[in-house]
């Protein structure tokens, strides 16, 4: 069965039956004229062929820092379902958070075999911004904002200013901050900028060595919950950058008999499926992350078919989750 | 750069050059000079170019039912992780749990742009055998049994027995279960049988009517231990064919203000994250996921090495985890 033994079927060009193929712009009768004949012969199009034909891969390349993260989970299951739609596939780079890796994949990738990248980052050093700008295919990047490229991001600023807001009207004033390096803009830089804001709006102060700067485990979190309050045992508010961080400080404070909200009020960043099983409940702020990946895949479909990328920058937004940790 | 003057400039043979830069056996001396023509001259193999040498794409396809789910995160970390060491890439499908997709990707793969697959089934239809035992390249199932293929898989049964031993070990007699639909042999089947073998070893009956059968979320989780308390409000002890049922019902028993583990002992498969977080912390079967997924794609990549496919099947182990629910 050929395209043009389709096309003479249906009463349809064969440019026509191609465009069906190929996901473009047919008519709805022309559309059902072409499904009733391949569905009554059981025509499945070669793919191989299909890239011959097209020079086209139909494949998006896909690189992320982990795969087995809740929010990394969300964001590519957006990406699949979307591009899925489309007939696309993903060609999946896992870089295990090693940057040699991340910039060695962004070369494989340049090498034909993918029709266009997204790209979450978490650290964007000056050598990824000289590889990406020179891209010969189309990259989006995801959950960082990057003014030389179309990206979709988490309001992470505005999202970290609210929950803080709320820690603060619970009328708390001996406020601690775990959080991450300022490296990774998105959950380091932008939700501390954040936080700071709330307090200055609220005239309140704090010491440098109540801001707790760990990694992006559990572990980290208990371990920085203990130097926050062997520095500082009268903390009564801690901001957690992630919702992990939070359970894990969770785990510390209570591990020391202090109680949740009564002696400590805490928030975390996220919405993970865990803060609605942590005990008390953790008050935190939602972040759209399956929305966010098929963003994403949209806005790089819009710039393979249109053939422009006018580099627009999608903020995405956010919900304050009122449970039980305030 | 071509291969050539790699060849020339390393003293080797192009052979071997080839060789080492599709991961074939090269001496470790041969290997330093190679690499050291590399470093020095910056090549990197085109992989286009690649594919039409050696006729192979170095992609293994992998199908699996859902991207953001934990466990599922853990295999594919384990598989990516192999599969990168050997210079292989991944070319994801999610199906979403939607079977009529699995078919077709099952279909897509076989034209050509995989070297081998690995599959992540949940229901084997009669239709799945009959795609995979003609297929055209080799087939890995991972976290099923099936006898007609080489698979990797939990021993689900005697997982599941071994904690039920430890769950009627805590003297309780009344006890329900939690589970999911038999057609999916692992999870459903296998898990109920060594619940029931358990059972009859100690010479206690259960009723039909106290083996709830549902999907696989808190929700369902939830939704089932009400039946079951509702049904036979004496239960004093819950098996869950998954943590995720076990979180689930354990909100509705602490909702309805039983204490766990004074009134109600429950267990769980999987040591997930969340039984470390919830209170009291769930007492569960640790299982391998990782480390499954790097087997299969050490099982997968053995096979496209040797041209060889002696359907082993590798039974992975488990790891009894004593937490605070019973």
């Amino acid at each position: 069965m050929t395209i043009a033994e389709i096309a003479k079927l249906a009463g349809v060009s064969k440019a026509c039956v191609s465009r069906y193929l190929n996901h473009g712009y047919v008519s709805e009768e022309k559309k059902r004229k072409i499904q009733t004949v391949i569905d009554a012969t059981g025509y499945v199009p070669s793919r191989q062929a299909q890239i011959l034909r097209t020079g086209k891969s139909r494949l998006v390349g896909v690189i992320l820092p982990k795969i087995n993260s809740e929010s990394i989970g969300g964001m590519v299951a957006g990406i699949s379902s979307a591009l899925g739609d489309r007939g696309f596939g993903i060609l999946l780079a896992n870089t295990e958070n090693n940057v040699e890796k991340e910039l060695r994949y962004l070369e494989l990738f340049q090498q034909g075999q993918v029709e266009g990248v997204i790209f979450l980052g978490t650290l964007l050093t000056p050598r990824h911004r000289q590889i990406l700008q020179n891209y010969p295919v189309p990259v989006v990047v995801l959950s960082q904002q990057v003014d030389y490229l179309s990206c979709v991001y988490n309001n992470d600023h505005d999202a970290a200013r609210e929950i803080t807001r709320e820690l603060l009207d619970s009328g708390r004033k001996h406020v601690g901050y775990i959080g991450v390096t300022n490296r990774d803009r998105a959950v380091g830089a932008a939700r501390r900028a954040g936080f700071l804001e709330a307090l200055r709006e609220r005239g309140i102060e704090i010491a440098d060595e109540h801001m707790i700067v760990t990694g992006f485990t559990l572990e980290d979190g208990n371990a920085a919950a203990q130097q926050l309050f062997e520095r500082a045992p009268k903390v009564d508010a801690v901001f957690c950058a992630t919702d992990t961080l939070a359970v894990g400080a969770m785990q510390y404070i209570k591990g020391v008999g202090k109680r949740i909200p009564e002696d400590v009020a805490i928030v975390g960043v996220g919405h993970s499926r865990m803060t609605e099983i942590v005990s008390p409940r953790l008050t935190t702020v939602h972040l759209f992350y399956e929305d966010g990946g098929a963003e994403a895949a949209k806005m790089l479909l819009q710039i393979l078919e249109s053939g422009i990328d006018m580099k627009k920058q999608l903020k995405l937004g956010y919900e304050i989750i009122r449970q039980d940790s305030l």
